[in-house]
């Protein structure tokens, strides 16, 4: 796609955090791991950037989540030499749709379960003085492949600019393990849930127009001139618009 | 403090409520009704902008809530004509910090009260398409006098411009019942809590010095000419500062 200066990245994101530390007042993070990519070199950076024992893992299982999301988390934090805590969050989100929603879907299901997991990390967030450091890539902000108020919520974004491709590539620098580095992106949120198949697009093609839309600022003619068909144009175009919302405060009446 | 024009007020949050359903394709508003004024007065100009059958309340009762805040909100729901359902929190609620968190200060047990409410709310939202409506005022968003991700988590704040004096005002002309209007402002997280005695300031004195300062943009100096102590300038101005975080989007690291 583009040559990436991953140098020059990581001290970029180093320097993030410190000052969004600094500024806040805390000297911790927390970090909710799900044995994914993001979050785990979302927590290798913040351990570059503060140390290893000013970051606090937190894993959130759902007992229907893939066993082997605690397992990579567990040993991502083990490898970073960071301290964890596992909450399991079953009985908050089954109670719930037990008694008042048991009609619901697997969507209304999975973004409970993404907000779920904000709740404790917000409440550990505060019991342990730490900022809670977000994980969302570029590629799912933009596209809003997040749950609103759940995995998007967050005090910042230390690797909210990067695609996920590169992402990617960070991870492989970071030296994190090969079981995150090729694993599926997934949310983990149902079985068999995996980004590119509920997105519809793989992530390489999407990192590929994102960039050309968003920072060549391609318009539509020029993207099929680069190559890129007017369907999968359209069907990015659509999903940015669709969710501008989640990347804005709510609107408030004008005066 | 200055003259305010009621008739104008309503129209246009009248259309700020009509835009932002238009634009986001829906046609419902869910909002949750606590039996105070801020959620009364939001409801009630729902009711206006998109009739009554398109209006639902939820209350969401927490075991230790006053029995007051559910009577009245039900009674408001009545009066407007809505539809409403009440949804008990407490085992969602119970269940974390049993397990997890015995130890858990009411500050933190409130503020999780206020994110199990948003975490309903949008699972309600997602059930009856229906877009959450915001109840915050321009006095409490603008001190951070909320729950991050909690209360202040909505798709739009239809009240958000207007002090919690002008939500009074509003209120009479509404026809609210008197023991919205009369109640005095908590949040009702925990026991005796009330706004102003948490605050340290009453709504009156702080939206006077919020008006001073915001939208008649006086500095320190000008602000103890025009009466106000520098000790409730300051505080004041501290807690604008200190509550920054809550009125932006989580920062991104930049490229």
């Amino acid at each position: 796609m583009y040559e990436i200066n991953i140098d020059k990245i990581i001290s970029e994101i180093i320097a993030f955090i410190n000052e969004q530390l600094k500024k806040a007042g805390f000297t911790r993070i927390i970090v909710g791991l799900s044995g994914g990519i993001d979050s785990s070199v979302t927590a290798a950076l913040c351990v570059k950037a503060l140390g290893k024992e000013n970051v606090f893992g937190v894993m959130l299982p759902y007992r229907k989540s893939h066993p082997d999301s605690l397992e990579h988390a567990k040993q991502v934090a083990e490898q970073l030499g960071i301290k964890y805590e596992v909450v399991d969050i079953s009985v908050m989100v089954d109670s719930y749709f037990k008694k008042y929603a048991a009609e619901a879907d697997v969507l209304r299901k999975g973004n409970r379960i993404a907000r779920e997991r904000m709740c404790v990390l917000y409440d550990l967030s505060a019991k342990y003085k730490a900022l809670v450091a977000g994980t969302g890539n570029r590629s799912e902000i933009m596209v809003g492949y997040c749950t609103q108020y759940g995995d998007n919520a967050c005090a910042f974004e230390p690797i909210g600019h990067l695609y996920k491709t590169e992402v990617l590539e960070l991870a492989k620098i970071l030296d994190l393990p090969d079981f995150v580095i090729n694993k599926e992106p997934s949310a983990d949120l149902w079985e068999d849930q995996t980004d590119e198949k509920e997105m519809g697009i793989t992530y390489s093609k999407l990192d590929e127009i994102l960039y050309q839309m968003l920072d060549l600022k391609s318009g539509k003619e020029e993207m099929i001139k680069q190559g890129f068909s007017k369907q999968e144009t359209e069907k990015v175009e659509k999903m940015i618009r669709n969710s501008e919302f989640k990347r804005n405060m709510p609107p408030i009446t004008r005066k």
